[in-house]
């Protein structure tokens, strides 16, 4: 029997059509650093690419740098970023993160701390959300970034991001007008630094960029992760958008690829399929957030129905004019089973054929789900069931009937 | 027409056995963190290849850490290693590379120089091998690495690996005698920093997996880089050897993934690619070693026909005892055409199908080869001509063939 995968926020499977389009390059032997005719078809695949990626963001193709993944694209903002600024004249940079960033995002921040790095890790309120307050208390004059994700990879909880650009727009107004007076004042202070550049602005897209507009201009970030793996993309391969005059430093020196920001030669196939896969997520992305939405409001009601003590985790308002969509992206459903033990039910749902999660497949196996723990949801009793393209009702109905004859009728599950 | 690749030290053709591997697993969900079955199922694969590569290695599977390339893994020997010196007693560490390493050794080196590391380059004879006795002199009590590339990419020549392990050796128990004396005299020193690990040893081999037995223990090395897209891989993985107890710190930060020293997903189609390359590479090694290597001379003797002046760069000792391949790589002819513009040749050959190269693709199009300027060629008047699996006869004929008309017969080249 074909398993039943509710696992897409984890890792999603690869198009078919993305594998096509990446099989018609993968043979050829591709370095775009050559000058040779191949070399030029592979630089003109890659620019093309990189065209259509910028595309996808409204951004400009110079703004985007690919990676191996999201991981690296993560670590290229967090650091890249603080090793340009230690030349500028911050004496201890300031960095502001959330408490339910991806591990990436988390454990980059732990490593700079321990380099002379402040760091903010602000909380979340029960839904997921920072608060612009305290995001507005938090921000000094040291602090270099704000990184803060798009969509949270456990509850699916999509954070303010357009509110966070209005609020650090407003920190930089202030130091550009403390620069101006500064200068009206013949001070011997240190121009070159740019101060009025920061706090940069970082957003960690990976878990949105399927089912939410990621326009730049519109969301106004300076730096924006992207991973083709989970957008039916891929493996090993994501992008980093940073905007035009962002002060950032490789972590990677070599060859002087992707404007001397990440050496190495171009995964050229990987990188297509990326593009490809990007301008298919495009295409199709009202319909899908629509589907997979209802999907997952169907799913939801009917666990409701089974145990009505079930808890969705993240946002669910029904009271609320807002429907859960403009809340979190579609595509997860996190919920709490009291008093039953997670990793036990996903065991048993496993050995029926039904692939979920407990948590974040970047935890250790000892670890548990700390974006759960910051919204005071029970991390022990909780299952992230997470949706995609590939997701029929049909599939549903069948884990539900599963859930019903564990959860209700059940075998010992705490 | 096809085109006559003659390009292979630049980026190796995907071997459709490899696709055809890669393609069984590409299409599923895989992430090897992720605890149910789908999950179960790409560990077992990722663990697999992780013997299977270490197995080519003669090494343990945990001293295998998979990166996004040889670049990549060449970042982390050199600045890995570096950052976990910093906490031991080295006040100013220091780095020994040869003045030939690929543009992703020197360019790190050059960054580390800028971050209180001290970088001594050494220089090479005309056929590009490092002196044992300039090694000698170089090692000081602060030398925390030496990284010398077992074959290099754009001459071919074959370093002294052995040898140089021997050196490193010596300096280790001289470092140990030292460390027992001053535990004999019950100094207060620093007996934590266990100095005799030091100085590592790493070589970039990457260069040299199809034609070279990487057996780590015979080697003697500490740690050792690989690259998939040079081994008839797939693009974007390479792989980093660490031996056991060797200190190193990440690069990147997240999910814990390879042993806690390269976080991010894992790219589970790209390395079994990987794996099933170098299994490839090991059957074939002998065979296509000597069939290569004929080709190779046969094309060198035939360009001496034609222009007797032409002078093969690297090793070519025809007087020697040694056959040619025990001192460079059996793929790469480095040749000057003393007063050719070698730009232009590479421009009409590639007009006329022939895809050859002017120098390493990984230095920008406005620098020189510096491998060619370190061993004394004329880097303006060289072609690197470097052969494969796929290389046939007639293929080399139709380059001779062309090669004459232009060089001989020819159209203006100067």
């Amino acid at each position: 029997m074909k398993p039943i995968y509710l696992d897409y926020a984890s890792i999603t499977p690869l198009d078919p059509i993305v594998q096509k389009e990446m099989n018609k390059w993968s043979r050829e032997p591709l370095n775009p650093s050559s000058i040779h005719s191949l070399g030029v078809k592979a630089k003109k695949a890659l620019d093309h690419s990189r065209k259509d990626v910028a595309e996808f963001l409204n951004a400009h193709a110079d703004e985007i740098v690919f990676t191996g993944g999201g991981t690296e694209a993560n670590a290229l903002a967090l650091e890249g970023a603080g090793r340009a600024v230690h030349r500028n004249s911050f004496t201890k940079p300031h960095l502001i993160i959330s408490a339910i960033e991806h591990s990436s995002i988390i454990e980059t921040a732990n490593m700079l701390e321990k380099h002379k790095v402040e760091v903010t890790r602000l909380p979340v309120n029960k839904n997921g959300h920072v608060s612009l307050e305290q995001l507005k208390e938090a921000i000094k004059p040291e602090t270099y970034m704000v990184s803060i994700m798009t969509a949270n990879n456990e509850i699916g909880t999509i954070e303010p991001i357009k509110e966070i650009t209005r609020v650090i727009n407003e920190e930089r107004k202030k130091r550009r007008k403390g620069e101006k007076e500064n200068k009206n004042s013949n001070c011997n202070c240190n121009s070159q630094s740019s101060i009025f550049t920061y706090p940069l602005f970082h957003t960690d897209a990976c878990q949105a960029d399927i089912y939410e507009d990621l326009n730049v201009e519109k969301l106004g970030v300076d730096l924006l992760t992207l991973d083709a793996s989970k957008a039916y993309g891929p493996r090993g391969v994501g992008a980093l958008y940073i905007k035009r005059n962002t002060p950032i430093e490789p972590l990677t020196y070599g060859g002087g690829q992707e404007n001397g920001l990440r050496a190495g030669t171009e995964n050229t196939p990987g990188i297509v399929g990326f593009a490809k896969a990007l301008q298919l997520a495009q295409k199709n992305m009202v319909k899908e957030n629509r589907r997979v939405g209802e999907l997952r409001d169907y799913f939801e009601r009917e666990v409701k129905k089974i145990r009505p003590d079930a808890i969705v985790n993240g946002v669910f308002n029904s009271n609320s004019n807002c429907n859960s969509n403009c809340l979190r992206v579609p595509n997860i459903s996190n919920i709490t089973f009291p008093n039953i033990d997670a990793e036990m039910l996903l065991l048993r749902l496993d050995s029926r054929g039904v692939a979920v999660s407990t948590k974040s497949a970047c935890l250790r196996d000892e670890d548990e789900s700390y974006v759960l723990r910051a919204i005071g949801a029970d991390s022990k009793s909780s299952i992230r069931f997470s949706f995609g393209k590939w997701t029929k009702k049909g599939e549903l109905d069948k884990t539900l009937s599963i859930l019903k004859k564990l959860l209700v009728q059940g075998l010992p599950l705490y």
